[in-house]
């Protein structure tokens, strides 16, 4: 695969923006992250911002940019509509969302329908391209991805396309709990991650599927602190080792013979590959590099 | 039941203080609730606030008083150690914690050991006085009581003893959610309870327990915003439906055949008493008067 016109692709985040200047061959070239996401961003400076940061950039002749991520969203740039799902990299590609000046495109978020009575939509932007990325790397059309983080994705794709995804709010429910609540109180949020406590908040919730529930479990952050059954310091690895497996609550070694696709910062990553492991889940791991991968595939099928 | 001596009760929970000064035969002469709970409360000016707000009261000659709740924390007046379970009316009795003036007594909590892999232990305070009171009220000596609340506790009570409860973190879960997280952002709070919309809620977690997670279905509080399914002001009762649907995940009409005893504000026993009919559960409430039957028969039995 090559890209004959210099590809800047850019990740443009809720809280956070990144940018990489790709080679012919989809190389990082050079790289830049601004904490510009796009609520730093007042309704119509988002163009001012872009030139701003990456306007030398996009001096090169030819030089094409995709976006993905929120600056796609209602509060965004400008609005791409989510793609509905399945949908593969050929719709991503065919509704990208072209700014006016033809060298800018948004990328679509995707849309699903949940399996409930009520078909619950779900929604994804900017992991669609991680997702298509990773498989363009690891070679594979169909997997299970797990993108973990602040609203934890779920994805299966079958023959390249993602065919259904879940949300989870695993991360915002950790920073609630451990900011907000009265487990805080209690909790040293600067303690070191405490492997063994972490999957002992993983196998309560394993051990106890068919009594109790996460919203009990929780309460024990409190109780076993002040019984002085666990350390201050380890509270926060046993909340996460709580909310990581009650994520995972219905996944089996069984129904995994192929590995997961992990994608995500090393830090979480990790504590998923601790977590799948202890439950004889094959998985590997990705990062970054999913991003630059998919938007580089995408645009060299444009 | 009768009490000789005139007996002022007292609950001085976290966030509030509420009092009443009882007659021979425990109906409520006067009362009086104050924003006073034990965090607005300096260390060492517990006596000091009890004199001001009930002082007059305790001018009645032979005046007794017990007090529950936060108040005998080690954040309180003064620590009362939890009586372990199995604990009944007698236990609680024998470990008054009197003050040193030998009228005023603090009422100890419960805890027990859970019976997961942890044995993670789990507290009250407070509650098991309005339980007591409850069953007295009642006339049973074993049931299921729920108390709803910021931590929502599910009680056994057998042979008039506590044998086994279970705290949940589901109103301080539906604060945090709504006041906190992304969820918050596109609901309306002020809405008005949609009882078709919180039982929707329900439906959803109980039709769904073989796969998703409570933290997978919160999301959709956002996704039906987002795509018009559900208005912002029907958003609060969904989540509210989600959550204490999620408390009830395992109870069914076949494990209960005597009625659950709520107790708690009406606001919230109704949510309680609709989502369990739902379920085929019967059940009755209680509010405040089980917190003075209880004090009440604890002062008779002194």
């Amino acid at each position: 695969m090559s890209n004959t016109r210099p590809l800047i692709a850019i990740d443009w985040g809720t809280s956070s923006l990144r940018g990489a200047r790709l080679g012919a061959s989809g190389q990082v070239l050079e790289s830049r992250e601004f904490p510009r996401g796009i609520l730093t961003v007042p309704p119509g400076q988002f163009e001012a911002v872009f030139d701003e940061l990456f306007g030398d950039w996009m001096q090169v002749p030819g030089a094409l940019c995709l976006i993905s991520g929120m600056a796609g969203s209602r509060q965004g740039w400008q609005e791409a509509p989510y793609c509905p799902c399945p949908a593969g990299f050929a719709e991503l590609g065919q509704h990208l969302l072209w700014l006016k000046t033809g060298r800018i495109a948004l990328v679509p978020g995707l849309s699903c329908l949940g399996s409930d009575a009520l078909n619950t939509p779900d929604v994804m932007r900017g992991e669609e391209v991680q997702i298509f990325g990773a498989l363009h790397l690891e070679g594979r059309d169909s997997a299970t991805l797990v993108l973990p983080g602040t609203h934890s994705k779920w994805v299966q794709v079958q023959g390249g396309r993602v065919t259904q995804f879940q949300t989870f709010m695993t991360g915002e429910v950790f920073a609630l709990m451990s900011q907000h609540s009265i487990l805080g109180k209690t909790m040293d949020l600067q303690g070191a991650f405490d492997e063994t406590v972490f999957l002992q908040g993983v196998d309560t919730i394993q051990q106890n599927q068919q009594r109790g529930s996460v919203l009990h479990h929780l309460f024990a952050v409190r109780t076993l602190g002040l019984f002085e059954r666990l350390s201050a310091a380890q509270l926060p690895s046993y909340l996460s080792g709580l909310l990581i497996g009650e994520e995972l609550r219905h996944q089996t070694a069984a129904t995994h013979t192929e590995p997961v696709i992990l994608i995500g910062s090393e830090a979480l990553t990790l504590r998923y590959t601790l977590a799948l492991q202890h439950l004889r889940i094959p998985c590997q791991s990705r990062g970054a590099e999913a991003t630059w991968a998919g938007l580089f595939a995408l645009a060299s099928a444009c």
